[in-house]
């Protein structure tokens, strides 16, 4: 398991060591450059609605790319990936509870199965900081604080629920460069969806975010809210299907797909 | 002076009556979708430093065109037009003082005489409308509050003065889109240069403007500051150069070139 991070510069490099069994950690800064993924798998009865539904909300859940029932590979993200064993762990889950955490899925694997592959803020934070602007729960070394919103999501047959939002916090001029940045990648959350106050969104208490870790914001600063790559797992937990996998959190899929080749110009 | 305003519909039919000495009133409004520009003339002596004035602050200053001395045609924004007849109203300016504001200035030109076509946020603020954001002043049928504020522009030299903004307020959502907007058109003072917090940038009270009408802020919204045309006119004055001349505020040149191709994108 002591595989060197630094080493693991490319999609292909972090993969392989995925599929080894040697790496099973958190992919956060791995592979520079190079887009991650979040992972939802389903029973193609499942499936369908639950595309309906991400195509209904493009900023929580902007897919990548969806596979064909039964086939384990991503064809656009990575031509050699095999998703039974290519991420760090996942999360098996049986009528909305939490079954098993492995490293690879190749025992549960089903000719019925479809994989969604949905962008991931990891590409939006690097563009942000590439720009010189300060990302505080990267520079404290933490989670980013995600939170549970009033407003909610376009259903889509048993897939509903809140938007959950990230909070990212940035003194205005630039608030105004992390709008413009983030709106080159509508294929990872795009624009923020609010910015300043936080109560107009449900939001009550800065300091107690439902997920991820509490950060400062400054009284020269302005809270930035992006739609959030947890919104769509938070619905399927709700939605209490019999049978569905999702990667582990933070041990996301590296794809070969460029980071910059996801801005819009 | 009975022109009807609603048959000036283009850039060429605005300079015509100006030309014809039978319009002499403000152009917003007119030839939807044709940019307009703010006219700066100035010896040859003085041109120099004006240059590179607007080039060292092209937030306040964009520069659409700089015609060659003598020349009083702006070819690239409209091949057939003359400076010296072709806006509504102008104000010629010694030492600094205001002395006369005609309707045309044949009897000012000289052959030393260079003129500073300036990007004017007409364009943008169409660009915002189209887009389905109110528009505070517009709406109110006022003229936007402007202030001077504690930033320094880069001073060029005798050219030096603090940057005066523009001012919108909107809710957090359409500050976002404003935000996107208006950043497609960097040839017309482009993104916002602050937000949310006017104090920051040397504004101690909003319903004080320097220039312009006040305007209500409501407190769901964020007021968002835009670098102003009305910058260079102001740095112009207090540099008191022996001979210059202006449109007359709000009496732009309207020229040939379509709002839509200053976009970048």
């Amino acid at each position: 398991m002591d595989v060197d991070r630094s080493a693991l510069q490319t999609g292909t490099q972090v993969r392989q060591v995925c599929r080894s069994g040697e790496f099973t950690g958190q992919t956060s800064g791995l592979a520079l450059g190079f887009a991650q993924a979040n992972l939802v798998i389903l029973r193609k009865q499942d499936a369908v609605d639950f595309r309906e539904f991400c195509e209904r909300n493009p900023k929580p859940c902007p897919l990548l790319e969806v596979t064909e029932a039964g086939d384990p590979c991503p064809h656009k993200l990575a031509e050699s990936s095999d998703l039974r064993t290519d991420l760090p762990r996942y999360r098996v889950w049986k009528h909305g509870e939490l079954v098993e955490e492995p490293t690879e899925i190749s025992h549960h694997w089903q000719e019925d199965l479809v994989s969604f592959l949905i962008g991931c803020s990891f590409t939006f934070e690097s563009a942000l900081v590439k720009a010189g602007l300060p990302v505080r729960h990267l520079d404290l070394g933490v989670n980013v604080p995600m939170y549970r919103t009033s407003i909610n999501c376009e259903s889509a047959g048993m897939f509903s629920g809140p938007l959950v939002v990230s909070m990212r916090p940035f003194k205005p001029a630039d608030a105004i460069r992390a709008v413009q940045i983030t709106s080159r990648f509508p294929a990872v959350h795009g624009a923020p969806i609010h910015l300043g106050f936080p109560e107009q969104i449900g939001i009550l208490n800065l300091n107690q975010p439902d997920f991820g870790d509490s950060i400062p914001v400054e009284s020269d600063e302005l809270p930035l809210f992006w739609a959030c790559g947890v919104t769509p797992q938070a619905v399927l937990m709700q939605a209490k299907r019999e049978f569905a996998i999702t990667h582990s959190p933070g041990c996301m899929f590296v794809s070969d797909v460029k980071e910059a080749t996801l801005a819009v110009s």
